[in-house]
């Protein structure tokens, strides 16, 4: 494929310079469907990247788009602030049936505002009302979001640094596998917590990703987390999972944390939740933790309506039974396997992958491959991120819908890539 | 108009206790059109609030609904992260056509997040990176958002505490008229900046409403905004005008910062941007100050490209031309004479009103009254909000695109609902 | 005088760049005795500076020599930390007979540590710990230590820059006669407080000196300090009042806040508490106030044992009775007298003067002009120093003791050093 | 010994609950020599505590004593503000002979107030102007003082919990041989430092204490801190030693990092550099880092000569040589083989006991032990002090001075107090 430079300049002269992934992607995109992208000189690209967890269920999904097009004709409430719609009340009323009671989950149901960002500020603030503490403890290589509470439980120091202000309040903790496989998971801090001469403030929660996604793919496992929730629960902390990225059936089932068997205290989810990519999210908690005042916290659009219908399409089309989950699984064995022949055939290269369900990592032992990889997948008509604090890592985040022939495409120009920065 | 009360039961089962406007409007909208709401029950509501001021344009606009309908059909991009997208080009180009240049206005365009306090984050992050100090400057019954760094320039203390943490690095300067009119203006500010003794940390920015939707539609005078604007200036400060609620043609001009005839350092728009009512939001600075790097501040919904083709229709449809901006101000002297006549009506009564376009506060001596209107109100089939500290205030936010006799029709029946709560 | 240039160099190349008063006073003192200080060289200097307030009664004063010598010859604890002796019994005994109990007092007295700021330490954790808030407001120009609490609360731009972190928690508002004198007092400070809106976090308590010692010898008038203290009593915030300046009788009274008749939360001492300029201070309180568990706040010199011989030794001599006031008032009387006739000299330069007690500041237009009199004075053999923010105030702080005689030479000296830097 | 209730009404009355150690030894002291105290009933007390670490050289040491009273009996200069004096040129030249040039330390020195705590805050200032950054890096179990900067990067959560405000900016790190001793040293701290993601706030510089005195006397090895300071070398932060209680010999050398050969770039010291137990401190740090501005950090008591004095005549009659080190070395050992002893006797009971030079802790597996080991110690007339979070370390703290026989005889009594809590 030739691309032939794009007309950018309106971007270049108008957009500030904090934009990114369009540097990465030269291209002017105009339509999407399911795993495709194309741009305006009429290439188009696989997506492995699907809008960072956006776009779980593909760009454009016929059944959510009929709904939300009939939505839209019949001039469907868009704009709701926290009214009562008929299109919340499908929405809760779906969320209930599909999600929360078969997995016999009690949570209540808070729309924070429609971003990630918003439900993590809610979920933060809830817990500091609840327990009366200010400290959050977070983990290394954490993201959570942008405004300034998640930011301060973000890891990633770039991001940090343009708070503007010494973040502070939060405490990073060793994620699984971070420190050398012989130091006992959770000694440091249990000893923190166990010594009242620690120094370290008394968190009010914890909050986890159960993979980490822009940290690295970083993978926690299943007894890591039970030995999370039990410290949790001994010692009087909340545990917050940030489901934003993982949740949604990313890692197979709905919520993330399902393998291992948990029940978070507060639960976060945004990105796919709306399911046809519009802003949406979510905080979910468990009904004792429902001190809210009327109003305490609010915001313009956390009555997204349009995506409340698209969310409620998806419930209804992809997790009334448990075939959602099954595939994402048999996707997950088929990009393992790939991963397993691109090892295979660098043998000699120091490299490493991880994953679950349809998100995984490749990482190389020279951390500027990764970006030469994607970059590369890019003229190959790939859609490739990096993640990780150095980029260091080849995060490959497909559709769930994707069929087994693109995803079998992708991972094969994804070796291709490897190969050719090899 | 009767209402049989409506089938809440999921909402308060499942919903948090934090929902709020739905407390104050029990009943279950479905659909809506222009200036007119209708619930499920088949009763129709004359919407005087307008999103909070997200639907300048009215509900679901036949004109954006047409180009979303048309972009959705297509496929468009729906969720487009920040990259170049053909609906992003369009909007850039149209933004700069029909409002930028227009005004000789340099403005750079960063898409910080869909929602307010994105935009509102963004702002101070950038301020603070700029100027190398944390402290900010905000005033008296500002309201800048939810998330902990909007929250902290924002006075509301019933807000503030739901942060869990002490807000800190914001310091509030008294807004337009809150002190006796004796006192003159800026005095204390200056005096604060000016000695060296005064214990004020030196501010990277000062934050401003032109007129403060959520404190109770404090107006404040062009003379005041080109003090400030000055003292900014001479003082090394940035000046950030928060336009969300006030922008985008509440006041009448697109910005409502134009009528002091100032510039200000850094502009925030949400709400009515997107035209539709769907998620979006921009923050604006001059060009000078676009040091950020690439990816320093990011955000899943960053690009929400339905909202970019509903913004794009609002600006070509609207703002072409200066028609929107003298019809406002022909609606605006209508709802000012009525409120002249209910004022004149209820003599024996302390009484007030203030305003400017379509932004209106109607506010008693006795403060419990605004509520008793507004409940009165929606009886009578008109949705009306309280604003200010203590909900003292009824607050007019009624489309811009509303028709004169709708509008005399709510105007009426907020008389009506004055009379009936004396 | 012929002053020949002292042995510096140890003190120039060993000791911190951060040394200040000895660039100002280029000798090597020795030797003291009442108001005179001897360097090295011979010369001897009139001391109206008093160790900024530690040396109310003068370099060691005799009678409080005795009492310490003959404490330390038959070996009395020195160090006690806060255990149980024969001196601190005697010193709070004296301090409940003389101070107290004549004053209606009933304070609590608690040993904080020995310097000033370990004092308002202290208070303000105490203030925070009773009210369970973090706010304190303190005043424009205010100065209370160098710690991080005390420097938080404290206004000088340049010492606070020192601190290295930003300083939060501390919101300044106007001293007595800071704003125009057409701002009705208080007018601010109680808006913000009963506007919920206002955006000042609630305080736990405001901290205040009577006269600003530091900050410009700014005295606060006896009805504007009660409306402070009857505004706290409103609005259920602890009146704190640092006497560490001001207090042992600098203004006449024991207390500097005596003359207003108010009755403090939490008052400091230090400086000249322990008389013979040895380390001491004291936090005071209402009994109801002392909520402090054992040892929650500690420190190793609280137990000063020598200092509180000579604190003891100092209120049974001054304090018995009421002369010491009325010398101090009348000395007073002499000082305000010279002032009035510098002013009459220079009646062309516009200059002012204000003070009670004995302290006083003289201030020029040309706020150059009192470092150059200081300078001066220091060549005729005075000891005089600046304050203010821009060092713009000529500070007398004489000896209470100091005779009239010499009282008159200084007041010359400062004549002649006024008029020789015209 | 029989005790008869001693007269402690206005204690009791009068002072704050606040006092603690008057608590634990009911008895009012007058007078003390050497190693021994006497309370008004003529009781003789063996001193097992020294001040906290105040008194190495003993209670009214004779040798100091002289110098002090010929230089209060003329008149010496009493309180000097930072102004030069004779008495601390004295001071100054004597720490530079006999301390510093020996030891090829190039130390600028700075009274930055007399207390522990004002060192400590003055240390944390510079490090963050010099570097820039807030954050510092504590230890776990640390203890560095009561003010507000200082009690941040305290351990102690009772002591924390006083300050009223949640204490940020600073992070504790695990102390050496905090976690299980199969955890390799710095594990944890290096990975937070390289990893870009971490989410650690990049610290200015790490504050530590060799041997932790209040925190339950945890030795470091040698080789602990020097990989410690080989770490902040590499990584450009500041290593501060706090030498407040374990310097001026307590440990053997004048300062305890010697015996690891390394050179912090900051130390503090206070308690007793004095010597004679009156409030004196110093913070030294590396040439290049004396950025101070004149008068940026001060202080009314930094110049509290008869302090000078008294420090001046301990450093020339104990440090002039190696004999001091010598001897605390050899007293360590007679400790050393008592403990050894007790141990031994007590072989069924848990118990463990570490140390150095004469500072020594004793620790039994019933934590609650330790208090009653030292409250049966006074009633046999040894003052002993429990140390440790839980107070669950029995600390043995003798005066340097103490004679091989006086050390005996109150390691004796320790032994029958350990005996008859059994």
């Amino acid at each position: 494929m030739t691309i032939t430079p794009p007309e950018l300049s309106v971007f270049e002269s108008l957009e500030s310079e904090v934009r990114s992934y369009c540097r990465g992607w030269p291209a002017v995109f105009d339509r999407a469907q399911g795993s495709w992208l194309h741009d305006e000189d009429g290439h188009a690209y696989l997506d492995f990247f699907s809008g960072a967890g956006a776009l779980n269920y593909g760009h454009n999904n016929p059944v959510l788009k009929r709904a939300l097009l009939d939505y839209l004709e019949r001039d469907g409430i868009t704009h709701g602030l926290d009214m009562s719609t008929t299109a919340k009340r499908r929405f809760l009323t779906s969320f209930q049936d599909v999600v929360l009671r078969p997995r016999e989950l009690d949570y209540k149901v808070m729309f924070p505002g429609p971003t990630g960002t918003n439900a993590v500020e809610a979920a933060l603030k809830l817990a500091r009302k609840v327990k009366g503490r200010e400290a959050i403890v977070s983990f290394t290589n954490a993201f959570h979001g942008m405004s300034l509470g998640a930011l301060a439980v973000t890891g990633n120091a770039f991001k940090r640094a343009g708070a503007g202000i010494p973040l502070v309040h939060g405490t990073p903790m060793p994620f699984d596998h971070y420190l050398d496989d012989q130091t006992p998971d959770f000694l440091w801090f249990e000893r923190l917590l166990e010594d009242q001469g620690s120094g370290l403030n008394r968190p009010a929660a914890v909050i986890v990703e159960t993979i980490q996604g822009e940290g690295g793919i970083n993978v926690a496992r299943p007894q890591w987390l039970r030995q999370l929730a039990e410290l949790c629960e001994r010692r009087d902390m909340l545990l917050i999972v940030d489901d934003i990225q993982m949740g949604c059936g990313r890692t197979g089932p709905f919520f993330s944390f399902e393998e291992a068997g948990i029940t978070p205290d507060i639960v976060t989810l945004s990105k796919s939740i709306g399911g046809y990519g519009m802003p949406m999210s979510l905080t979910l908690f468990k009904p004792e933790l429902d001190i809210w005042e009327p109003g305490e916290h609010n915001g313009t659009f956390r009555g997204n309506n349009p995506a409340f219908v698209t969310a409620t399409a998806a419930l209804d089309t992809y997790w009334a039974d448990g075939q959602m989950e099954k595939q994402t699984l048999a996707r997950g064995d088929q990009v393992e396997s790939a991963m397993r022949d691109i090892l295979r055939e660098h043998r000699d290269t120091k490299a490493d992958f991880r994953g679950r369900g349809l998100v995984w990592g490749l990482e190389f032992a020279d951390k500027s491959r990764a970006a030469k990889v994607c970059a590369r997948a890019f003229e190959l008509g790939l859609l490739l991120e990096t993640s990780g604090p150095q980029s260091e890592v080849v995060k490959l985040l497909p559709a769930l819908t994707i069929g087994p022939d693109e995803l079998d495409e992708g991972l094969r120009i994804t070796a291709r890539a490897v190969r050719e920065t090899a």
